[in-house]
């Protein structure tokens, strides 16, 4: 039999990115049986490191079994009801994805946007909260296709105060920089796997309060049978089994209520992800991230790039560039790929061959790393510059001289 | 850092079970991105091997990235939109999931019903479709509730002939049995993960026809702003975007529209669990559980335990055998779990406490470990029997001449 072959890579894309290989070892440990105690130990001690990931008290913490966008459907699908209104700001991509699972859902959407490549400044999201009186804010903290990092410390509170379930999508940002639940007064939050924590997508770690708990119960479908109000109930229960998270709340709880049965080598993999990012410590984390980062992106512009947007609003776990004039989005990122196993990524909509988008996220991000990565994407570019303007000795002893001279 | 430890296990449950070390290896390679060439070589690879598998011409064969709950709700949510009937033949709890799946999708279910432990003849099935005139069949083959393998060999065609769709829950029979889904002419068909084919818990194959993709692509929604007609749409567009099975044959194709990021190393499973199965060769692996099952049901008997239900209708892949009397369900299979490692299932609903279901799934379906399992657990029973009708002897002999008489 062929067995699979998978090459070496550089991967320097926002996700998915490599793996720590101990991830890999764990997840290679035999199956547990769902039920095995010791399984259930397994998934106890998983809810309380996703506690820790997010900064939270809250009783709920478990993962979704599914990607990222099965996360954000989950958390947007329970607390959006036919008919809830909702506000969703948008700076690019992913706040359409927002617009679209709010709308399956039923829920009437109120967009607010900017200019592609700007964020919001916290007053106006406040100002449209009290304009629109949504039920919901959902908001994306991180925009990876546009690079940006949308402030939200001051959403959760005005929500609060205002009745107004906050739901934040943190899959870009979560384990590449501090986010504090609690502090931040967030109603529900959605983490991601593949990207600064890297583990392999399809698992994803949530955390809500018990005020959106006792929200979305109110639309806990009963079974026939034992409903005492069927039409009521009929009308407003949640339309998703898979993802309905009050049927996920019983089977992560000493009740254990069967339901589907729990991905046993992605809740291995997550397990030791967060060990490994706890143990890393999440500010020590967030610090090897913007340290790579501003390493990586003053070389760059000692290269001759420009760095597309604002500085003061960028990831600190992305880097996005522009294309410089004569190249190829697609031919150059191929190349790059096929010749190096180097891969970086390009965007999504106005911004496609705009841009391209290098990804600091997880693992990956290591000095041996960043300085490969230099060394090829320079080359390999300066050998498509007809124009001769790029750099890449000024680039080189750019990055080395930063790593000289700053520590972590 | 504390790194995860995984005791060892003999499971002999219908799921989770154990998987090939082969398929954890090929877990471990590094990510790929997830529109990396190779890595679209290998989803395409995967879209071949699982046509193999349901022995399907189907253009549509591809995983769902969820458990099989959520291929059955992919499944079910695309093909029923509310006020839709569907017919749902119950044999056990499997039964009641279809059935719970078309009520959160606002379909209209029809249930009929067999008395525990039995099956349907299919011209019960089919007057049954003559009288309610379903749009939908929903059926489930193996029911691991009950051990019971539901006949469908007759349903597809019947259901073509009537236009009506029919769905099939394979969740515990793939790759267990032969299910040669273009020979009796099912429309779509939602394979299993974590059973016969015996990779992790995560990832789920399914397969549909062209007659089926028709009809679900009348509900494809199509984004705000280049709709034509948006009430209609509005109406009737599939509730969700995760499982929405339209979105997913454009990711799935060569047009590979941006949906979810894929689960990289589930789909390196997969197709490792693939591969293995059919160079083993289906029928020889169908052949191989029956084989095994038929020893272990002979020395159970041996043993001087009772099998549950009726043997023309049982499933290869699990045996159930009446709990003795005087022995506590839970406390006996805790007890051989925490002692010896080895893991039984109990049952649902009315069969709780009353049988156990012995797994004869996958990768663990060997010789070695069908003698080691017999002795463990006729040598923890009888030390539980104070009646002391088992006889341990008798059935370790009978399993033993079983392997020296009978040829796989």
């Amino acid at each position: 039999m062929d067995t699979l072959k998978v090459n070496k890579r550089l991967i320097m894309t926002p996700g998915p990115v490599s793996v720590d290989p101990r991830v890999s070892q764990a997840m290679s440990n035999s199956i547990l049986g769902q039920f095995d105690y010791e399984f259930v130990n397994i998934m106890n001690e998983t809810m309380s490191l996703i506690r820790q990931s997010f900064l939270t008290e809250n009783k709920w913490a478990f993962p979704i079994d599914g990607t990222s966008r099965a996360g954000l459907e989950a958390v947007i699908s329970n607390i959006v009801k036919p008919g809830d209104e909702v506000l969703v700001p948008v700076i690019g991509r992913f706040g359409y994805l927002f617009t679209e699972l709010v709308t399956r859902a039923g829920g009437i959407v109120h967009n607010i946007h900017k200019p592609m490549g700007e964020v919001f400044d916290q007053a106006e999201i406040i100002e449209a909260l009290d304009e629109y009186k949504p039920k919901v804010l959902a908001i994306v903290h991180g925009e990876t296709s546009t690079g940006r990092l949308q402030p939200i410390d001051q959403l959760g509170r005005a929500c609060k105060e205002r009745g107004i379930f906050s739901v934040v999508d943190a899959v870009a940002t979560y384990q590449g920089m501090v986010i504090p639940v609690d502090e931040w007064e967030l109603d529900a939050v959605v983490g991601g796997a593949q990207k600064c924590l890297s583990i392999p997508s399809g698992i994803t770690p949530i955390t809500f309060n018990e005020r959106f708990s006792e929200e979305i119960n109110k639309r806990k479908r009963v079974e026939l049978g034992i409903r005492s109000n069927e039409s009521t109930e009929k009308e407003h229960f949640i339309s998703s089994n898979y993802l309905d998270l009050t049927q996920l709340q019983d089977y992560w709880s000493p009740k254990r209520l069967n339901h589907h049965t729990e991905s046993t080598t992605s809740v291995y993999a997550l397990y030791t992800g967060l060990k490994l990012a706890l143990s890393e410590g999440i500010e020590a984390r967030a610090k090897r991230h913007s340290y790579h980062q501003e390493a990586l992106k003053t070389a760059l512009k000692a290269l001759g790039l420009e760095i597309y947007g604002d500085e003061s609003n960028e990831m600190k776990m992305v880097i996005c560039v522009k294309i410089p004039e004569g190249i190829d989005d697609n031919a150059f990122r191929n190349g790059l790929l096929q010749n190096y196993g180097v891969e970086i990524a390009g965007s999504f909509g106005d911004l496609q061959g705009q841009i391209w988008r290098i990804g600091i996220m997880g693992y990956g991000v290591q000095k041996q790393n960043i300085l490969t990565f230099l060394s090829i994407f320079s080359t390999y570019l300066v050998s498509h510059d007809s124009q001769q303007h790029l750099n890449v000795a000024e680039s080189i002893k750019t990055l080395l001289d930063y790593y000289e001279q700053n520590e972590i």
